[in-house]
């Protein structure tokens, strides 16, 4: 068969307009936001619209052994979703119903819808959908739970894999199975649910995500510190985590702190070395409690100024302000972005060991960071064009992770592996691991048809 | 070779006194608290001390397909770690070292330890160690991990698998892997971790835990309420559920409550249908509002009395009269203890199913639950010495699981399938899932020796 008769075989079994292939618009399927240079062309993109049009996709992909890379809203940055040759994109983003049970607290979800979606429909019930991806206004919930996405909140609240229940998920083969479902306690049988959480489309297709929804998040008190030193920023940081659980508690560095001042002047100390922001949820007296906490222990550690607001609308400015880091460094080159995260005893070393390989390798490397979990994005800045920084920004970005493994850390903390990682996974894991993960992979998708070239 | 020559190349391996072969002593290993009545004798029960014991184990058994079933203190109720004919048990109940860092709030633990002693070590860094079967004082850490146990506090705190960061896992052929870590944001490959905690000894032995503790628990307020109808429990428990969570929300059935009271004369209701015990472990004032709203949630549902108190000592009490029910009931008679789940709208369909079951087969069933989060554990009482009382309580036992997957819910919510629920997880799960199941077990242990029977 030629290549567009095993198109219009699909086809048939499509709704119509289900299937994209001419080239000014499948480019923009190519690449997710890691804007993986070896990206392929993809054959089709193929949007579907049900669980049954993935099945039909799947069978027809096994029968033909032809490469699916699943695709969310393209917002990945690790190339999870790079398209390949010879192989389709398939989208999610056309599958968007949502169903929420306020008595149960539970959401039946599509993946095609955004995070925000999500926590809006649930805020709309009176509940609350936690896990927050700087990402989240554009970033849709079947990647995040393809990549057990994390976010601002999770020091307290938890990752993806925390809220998700149950999984519709197609097969390799085009079976669709349920994965658990809505009950919050149930052992029943392998915990594949899990499994399928953080896959990143190497064993299946996720077409519908059962969450678990809390009740709404109590008003927040905001504390700002800033810092002249990493280590007095790290101290205050153990302090605080290690008696109380803050429901925020981020950090950036001087290079990020002054790009966001550029750009949105909210006279923040150029001078300081570390900013770091927490917030307290908890509920009554002891939000003022945590608070105070927090900001003594700041004091403590030498901070040169603390702040502390109940008012949500200025703790809300912070957080923007933290979430606006990413393009406000972006402004000064393409980024290469980090994920890496260690032990919270470890982040001096790690931040330390970060800028002597930026200054090893002359590039700029911003940090901003989770910091009370320890998952950092430091964020490499560099210029495409002059090819010789950019290979110096590519040899710094496998260093970074070389140094998280060397810290007992790990290489991605919320983003996932994807295919620019790929190469540092054996390194953290260690080779009878990948073994144990082919072996599932092998006995899941034995033709390798499932998102090649991706994590496993 | 003989089974005496088998034996001998495997005690080469080991340390002295490794290996227990008097029948006096391994026939106290052939059953858990399940009972299970078609328990095997095993060659022998070897007693690891380390990693590399078990690594032994599996190598030479791998080498001869001799079957392992894997124990911990054998405690779990479903049959898990029956032992098998021709097969050895391998208990980790001497592996029992612990070591916790309190400035990152982690336990590195060997499966052993019970998990009261994990709380104990944990709460003498001034840390918490959550999960909370009520078997805690004689359950294995290990075994929690391996079942993915639950408790009273998981409808706020939720189970074991939420505390696991990292394990350190010996598969079938003797290679010990680590999966995860102590960094709890980790997305760098499979969920490998998720994937073993659930897996019930089938696809791997557990030889460390990596496990995240919290700051101490709040001191806790308690409200117990009487209900003289199950439904207007029901609707108390949805009130509750569906704005707030509760540190505690637990359900004695009348059966239940005559049994306890009959054991410790606490002065409870005996003419109630229900009992609800509900706890508030928020912080400052919100603790008596939330305590105040469970109290007003269960008075607007036509609850008979309701009592409220801040004093810990009385809180305590009731808890461990909810924990003593099952030893309670079990002063009339044998129990078959089922461990079924349903969303909880679904509860009074499933406690009225129940006892239409038990007027059907003349048995008699009381009915204990973690009802905040729909896990119930119905007690089939019945004399094993008669034999006709003993088949239908069996049958009984099954019809309740066949009605739990009626109702959406599942056949054990955190005891796990072990060999008593085999029969029933296909009804459950679906062929799809079980076909699924099977090629992750396939995968990782080909000749089948790890747990032959439970579960997969």
């Amino acid at each position: 068969m030629t290549t567009s008769e095993v198109i219009s075989e699909l086809a048939k079994q499509l709704p119509a307009s289900a299937i994209l292939t001419d080239p000014a618009i499948t480019d923009s399927y190519r690449r997710d936001w890691a804007k993986d240079p070896d990206a392929g062309h993809p054959l089709a993109v193929v949007r579907a619209r049900s669980t049954n049009d993935v099945q039909a996709v799947m069978r027809w992909a096994s029968r033909h052994s032809i490469p699916v890379v699943p695709r969310g809203a393209g917002s990945g940055l690790s190339g999870g979703a790079t398209a390949v040759n010879e192989g389709i994109v398939l989208s999610t983003e056309l599958m968007r119903d949502i169903t929420i049970d306020p008595t149960t607290r539970i959401a039946v979800v599509q993946p095609g819808l955004l995070n925000a979606e999500v926590k809006k429909a649930a805020a709309a019930e009176g509940l609350w959908y936690p896990p927050d991806p700087s990402s989240f206004e554009i970033c849709s919930i079947g990647g995040n739970a393809a990549t057990n996405a994390g976010g601002l909140c999770c020091v307290k609240y938890g990752v993806t894999t925390d809220y998700v229940l149950g999984l519709q998920v197609v097969l390799a083969d085009g079976t669709a199975v349920r994965l658990g479902g809505p009950r919050v306690k149930d052992v029943a049988g392998l915990s594949l649910t899990k499994l399928f959480v953080g896959s990143e489309g190497t064993l299946g297709v996720i077409t519908e995500i059962t969450l678990r929804l809390l009740p709404p998040q109590q008003p927040a008190s905001t504390v700002v510190a800033g810092f002249h030193s990493l280590s007095d920023a790290v101290g205050a940081i153990l302090e605080i985590t290690k008696v109380m659980r803050p429901a925020m508690l981020e950090f950036m560095d001087g290079t990020a702190i002054n790009a966001v001042e550029d750009a949105v002047k909210m006279g923040l100390d150029r001078s300081a070395q570390a900013l770091l922001i927490a917030q307290s949820d908890s509920p009554g007296a002891d939000r003022s409690r945590e608070a105070n906490f927090m900001a003594a222990a700041f004091t403590q550690h030498n901070a040169t100024e603390v702040f502390v607001t109940d008012d949500e609308a200025e703790g809300a400015a912070f957080t923007a302000a933290r979430r606006f880091a990413i393009p406000a460094v972006e402004r000064l080159g393409t980024l290469l972005l980090e994920d890496v995260g260690v032990p919270i005893p470890a982040l001096p070393q790690l931040l330390e060991g970060i800028q002597k390989i930026a200054q090893d390798r002359g590039v700029l490397v911003a940090v901003i960071a989770h910091a009370g979990d320890g998952n950092t994005h430091p964020l490499i800045v560099h210029n495409p064009e002059d090819h010789d920084e950019a290979r110096r920004a590519n040899v710094a970005f496998g260093e970074i992770m070389d140094l998280a493994i060397s810290l007992g850390g790990t290489i991605t903390g919320e983003h996932g592996v994807g295919r620019l990682k790929k190469a540092w996974l054996p390194g953290q894991v260690g080779e009878d691991v990948m073994v144990l993960t082919r072996k599932i992979k092998d006995a899941l998708d034995p033709a390798g048809i499932l998102n090649p070239g991706a994590m496993t």
